[in-house]
């Protein structure tokens, strides 16, 4: 029986491995959670999976759950985060949205126990420090990304320095046809129909802007330890192939299949086995008849360009681009900024701040909050 | 120093070898080959490469070289192939075309020499018996047709149990926009004219049928022990997919590039490792813009439901398939038959067949014969 805990129990990676957990109870016993404030699936969530200990944001809702499941412990807050994390367990699925997931993740680190990264943002922000302890401790980090499990699924029994390059595949997102100008008053409900995959709304939102994938160069950059000059992108708009290992020999490795985060976030409660997925998806090649592949343009998708700029000029910049994303894309959503102001907010931050090279974690969580507290004081002008 | 051996040198697989071979000469050293009849290319091969030991298929030209080269062992015929085969070295790669190859593997098993195996036809004549003896004595079988080796990179590191389904590409062949019909009056020609793979003439030819799909399907049976249920053919005209693994999980892993068999080749000669591709032909996705699949009509392409059926039926059916095939696309080629007859004489030797179960070698090699005087026969009258 694998113990398995959860960071962000009530997002869609949560629930989507709450499904894996129920069809899998021979294999899967859930053991901590954390969530925000959607009490009423916390609640069905317990009664369901019996959890030891939860994680909620605020403390009156723990107060109010302690009296109800007395069997269950609860805390609360970012120190109950952590707990949730070092909570003995054999997985650690973080996914939380955000560079919040950053302190929890070292934090079980620290406590030996192998994380499943559905995080991106902890990479982007401090990937330097989490690669870096995770393998002196020897603690498996292990991709849900779609395109990072492609990545290390393409590259399973192969030798890393063989690499030559690896192509992460992008959907395009929901406003891939329209032109730079057209996107000038594009709506939220707009952005948020994502045409492939089922997500949250930030990400949603990440991938219609295109920072999304900016992301995801950054978390490929530290996870496999390959420089950017070997990490291109692909726009391929059926989201069949979900990215690509080049080799030395020419030789590709693709890992493809219908868009269905199940089947990442299994293989990463798996690995290096398979199980049969329940209700399976499978792609029927000749259905779909044919694939796509297209060139992205970063003038157009501009925050593509400013991750790789923020990816190779390193130290404190991803952090700020990453922390001003967030902003941007949380005010986007609250109908205080437009589409295109994303880019833009992040392009500002990043041009406003002195690089920081090697910075520490204290250093990487003050220029966290200062970028925040510094965007948002531009959006409420 | 990797010690390399290959049988039929002067061939599409085996002069890419030796391309290979001259290309990386700090890490491989040819010791034997066999040829046939092309005395020249053989001549050259040896005051380039030196191995000690050479087979070619005629004993006046093998005496003829000794005397020129005194410091080489010259062999020739059957006899030949087999000492070839069992010569010391570190590698065998049969690359010879037809059920010829059959015993000269079988050989090189019983002396313990891993084989990369680009000569199908032994697998389809005898796969059970090459399979079972490689796996008692633990001599590796690397396939080197693209589509297996495809196969096989796919499924490195995997645990073949979570194999759900082998998916097998196909260009189409030269004839693939062709009704049934419209093939009644194709040339040979026409037939040899391969749009995206450069193969010997047989290959080219069994491609044109589809038969080189049915080859596969039940080289690829032998070579992963899976059921035929369990192995698919897609039409993918393209072929820069060289072929996919479906995992339990839904997951598929595949294999790609730019048509070049040097990579296969190549590959079998490193495994588990791989070295840089020289003059790489290496794949440009934006640049390729679309891959294509459709499905492989079985009533157009009769030659792959007739392997589907040999291969299902077992015992010695594949066997006269095999030879049946042999013969009659060697009789296509000498402008004795059309194209369309080629599957007629196939079927027509395999219903005539009475099959027999399990057939140890000395049971196939007289069906081979035996097929291949009937078929003769048929042609000549």
């Amino acid at each position: 029986m694998k113990k398995i805990s959860i960071l962000g129990v009530t997002g869609s990676i949560g629930t989507q491995t709450l499904n894996i957990i129920q069809n899998n109870e021979e294999r899967f016993q859930l053991v901590a959670m954390s969530a925000g404030r959607n009490i009423p699936l916390v609640e069905q969530t317990i009664e369901r999976f019996q959890p030891k200990l939860v994680s909620v944001m605020e403390e009156a809702d723990a107060e109010r759950l302690r009296v109800r499941y007395p069997n269950t412990s609860f805390v609360s807050g970012t120190l109950g985060l952590k707990e949730v994390a070092t909570y003995e367990s054999d997985l650690l699925i973080t996914a939380v949205v955000g560079s919040v997931g950053l302190e929890p993740t070292l934090a079980a680190i620290e406590a030996r126990i192998p994380i499943a990264l559905a995080n991106k943002e902890t990479l982007v922000a401090a990937g330097h420090i989490v690669m870096k302890r995770a393998k002196e401790l020897n603690v498996p980090i292990i991709p849900v990304d779609s395109e990072h499990s492609a990545l290390f699924q393409a590259m399973n029994g192969e030798n890393p320095k063989t690499i030559r390059r690896l192509i992460i595949t992008a959907s395009g997102g929901s406003f891939r046809h329209l032109t730079r100008d057209e996107l000038a008053n594009v709506t939220v409900e707009q952005a948020l129909a994502h045409p492939n995959w089922a997500m949250g709304n930030k990400l949603t939102i990440d991938s219609a802007t295109m920072m999304n994938k900016g992301l995801e160069v950054i978390e490929a950059h530290h996870l496999f330890n390959l420089p950017f000059d070997q990490i291109d992108c692909v726009m391929h708009r059926e989201s069949i192939i979900h990215s690509i290992v080049e080799f030395c020999d020419t030789s590709m490795i693709a890992q493809l299949g219908s868009p269905d985060m199940r089947v990442p976030i299994q293989y990463a409660m798996t690995y290096p086995d398979r199980i049969p997925m329940q209700e399976p998806k499978t792609l029927d090649l000749v259905a779909l008849g044919q694939m796509n592949f297209e060139t992205l343009d970063v003038n157009r998708f501009k925050a593509l360009a400013l991750a790789y700029e923020a990816g190779r000029t390193g130290g404190s910049l991803p952090t700020v681009m990453n922390a001003a994303n967030e902003v941007a894309v949380a005010a986007f959503m609250a109908g205080c900024i437009s589409f295109l102001q994303i880019d833009e907010m992040v392009e500002r931050s990043m041009e406003r701040h002195t690089v920081i090279q090697n910075p520490d974690l204290q250093t990487i969580l003050e220029v966290d909050a200062m970028t925040r507290r510094e965007i948002t004081a531009t959006i409420e002008k």
